[in-house]
């Protein structure tokens, strides 16, 4: 008997669905149910999907198609369930910035307060880094752990920070590669439904979102990261997933480094109850959202950055993972000092263009089976706002490989300057949505 | 060495040509020239080209643009050169529509002024014939000639009807196929620059264009197939070939027939000089045009056609092919009569019905590689603004496969009307065009 669903005999015409989104109807939900469970199943061509993605970019989704979009989405692959351990838990997802190593000291900072925070990053794929690249840096932790190795540790230590697994929305797997190399990245729906599904998939009792906007982040204005936010909370809302977003400022590199190994070491100053002040405010921002999106805000996070508890816990996180919190982590072989060229303040430093520095360095990768040059990456000696004095270092360059310097120095032509007057004062967090 | 055109480095990356398109940027000529000869040599992939599709869908090209891009689809292969005939050529194409017959009797008429006419024709898919099917219900007539035997039938002749050859504007075959199952055919510069680069590679030193406008065409609005027809002329002026357009109504079907065979016999009889007024009146106009077009026009050929010198060229013309002009045509197994329900005036006949119902009965295809029934179509007794009566058969269904006769029926059900009111007269030729 032939089925409603087989592949012989589909219920629907992918061509027709295209047409009608480009005609600006709305589809069904059973249309956008067998859009992704086909596509998820290669029973439709990455040509067809990428003009119907191309659609959605000039066309959108009315928030009920959007919704199905996205359950559709999660149906497509596993679910995890972590209603089996004995404490909340609580995830918390960056739209992705330069120098964005929030993850690294926020993770065990909110599980010293009690919550277990289940967090499944990525790989940086151009100027923003990946979070796993960075934790790479450090020798002998491994980014991939099974569904069990994970339920463990988060019932152990209370945090992780890992790979997601080959089962977890699949159908975004080949999306998200498909609208890399077609031009269909930027689709507010589709950057909302393919990060919310994962998020909702990976399980988490509550969501917390840093939305970046700026010329560092994918949202360049304010308007499109509000929107992108509002959608992304109303999606985890539709899901019984509470739902929060900070707004916050992606003008400038977040701390005084951009690289993998250098990342990682800025975190531990912060842990360490030091760092940079921005790095240390949005951190305790975050925690804060995080803790009271489950109801245990009577923790103070500032505090357990101070005494040294969230330090605890990271070290724990890292070695139940394979990795020695204790080693050397790797060192550039060469360094590149830019000078300031005359006495001022500095006035701005283009987060974009320093992100792009650091991928020139070898921080970044070109393409995702390129390897990253662990301790290559971009070091700033000042921020916006700093006095500075000709010829004291600006920005330190730092590289396995020389020839790259010409590059990344390139990349930062125009991205800073130094003038008399002030600075004006830098607002990092802009807005909460939720 | 490594040019600058090797796959390993391309001068450009895909993805910032989709990008900069869906940002209403306009591509350059050397961006476009290595887009067409990249897609042709397999070096872009499907997905990437079909967002790149549906984006020109949405923003469109400039003219500077779109006469790039049509010069290189051209240049994607061979350009036909006739100049070594002793004759002008002048080469036809419509838009298609329904019961669109008018290529049969046209081009032996425009050979009998004293014109060579390469006519490279296509087959049908969906409710528009296809000239080649048409013909191919001629017991031993075949569609496929090389090169030299398309010249020596030039000679010989004057006339031929026949497939263009697959080294005739390869990025058209592979883009056609795509935007077919894509949702990209509908974009006016996608539209002109598939047929103007093929009939401009086709190589003949005049075109004339039947642009058709109405519910059995491909543009359904005056407007919409004036800024065609506009943006065809212009690119055939562009490329040195003079170029005409007409635009025609189609919103009833051509003459009293749509199906192969039954439009075959049709056309016999406008080149015996009887057959349906609005056959005639087209193709004379068409004629009038093409001879016009290349300095000819002391011929009359409404005359031509009367006196049976036409009628000589076209058994010419078909023997040449191998194909018998004496041969009984193929005829259907059943028929099934539809009668008029009242007394009146026809006051409508829905050409997209109609070629629909065609399609239903088996003289179309769904998918190319299908075969067609030659015997099948729709026959029809009157036309809008004739008055009929109760009962009298109005249209005549033709297959070999009594099964269809259902979804015929249903096809066209409300696709025409019987009132006491005369009906408005028929406008068969709205505009002309260069």
């Amino acid at each position: 008997m032939v089925t409603a669903t087989s592949p012989s005999h589909p219920p629907f015409h992918t061509v027709d669905l295209i047409r009608s989104k480009c005609d600006g109807h709305e589809l069904s939900d059973a249309q956008i149910d067998w859009l992704i469970s086909a596509y998820t199943a290669d029973e439709i061509a990455d040509e067809q999907m990428s003009a119907f993605a191309m659609a959605v970019r000039f066309c959108g989704m009315s928030r009920r198609e959007l919704n199905r979009w996205t359950r559709a989405m999660i149906n497509s692959g596993e679910r995890l369930d972590f209603s089996g351990l004995s404490k909340p838990t609580v995830d918390k997802h960056s739209t992705g910035g330069v120098g964005d190593k929030i993850t690294l000291p926020l993770v065990p900072l909110v599980a010293a307060c009690g919550v277990a925070v289940p967090q499944l990053s990525g790989r940086g794929l151009g100027h923003t880094g990946g979070t796993l690249d960075k934790l790479e840096s450090i020798p002998g932790w491994r980014a991939t752990l099974t569904n069990e190795e994970m339920m463990r540790q988060l019932a152990d230590v209370g945090a992780v920070i890992c790979a997601p697994g080959p089962g977890l929305v699949p159908a975004d797997k080949k999306l998200y590669a498909l609208r890399d190399v077609t031009g269909t990245v930027e689709s507010i729906p589709l950057i909302a439904s393919s990060i919310m599904s994962k998020k909702i998939a990976e399980g988490a009792s509550a969501l917390v979102l840093d939305v970046k906007v700026g010329s560092g982040a994918f949202m360049k204005t304010l308007d499109s990261a509000r929107e992108l936010a509002q959608t992304m909370v109303d999606l985890g809302r539709a899901e019984g997933v509470p739902t929060v977003a900070l707004l916050t400022d992606m003008s400038a590199p977040l701390g005084l480094t951009a690289g993998n190994a250098l990342e990682v070491t800025e975190s531990v100053e912060v842990l360490a109850g030091g760092g940079p002040p921005d790095v240390v405010e949005l951190t305790v921002a975050l925690a804060h959202e995080m803790i009271t999106a489950v109801g245990l805000d009577d923790h103070d996070p500032a505090a357990l950055l101070a005494s040294g508890t969230a330090m605890d816990v990271w070290r724990a996180m890292i070695k139940a993972q394979g990795g020695d919190p204790d080693a050397k982590l790797p060192v550039a072989r060469e360094t590149d000092v830019i000078t300031a060229d005359r006495d001022g303040v500095l006035q701005f430093l283009d987060a974009l263009a320093v992100g792009d520095a650091a991928w020139r360095l070898g921080a970044g990768r070109e393409r995702k089976e390129h390897a990253v040059q662990p301790g290559a990456g971009v070091q700033l000696h000042a921020k916006p706002g700093s006095r500075v004095q000709a010829g004291q270092p600006l920005i330190t360059l730092h590289t396995d490989t020389p020839e790259r310097f010409g590059p990344a120095r390139q990349a930062l032509v125009g991205a800073y300057s130094i003038e008399d007057a002030d600075a004006p004062g830098r607002q990092l967090i802009f807005d909460r949505i939720g």
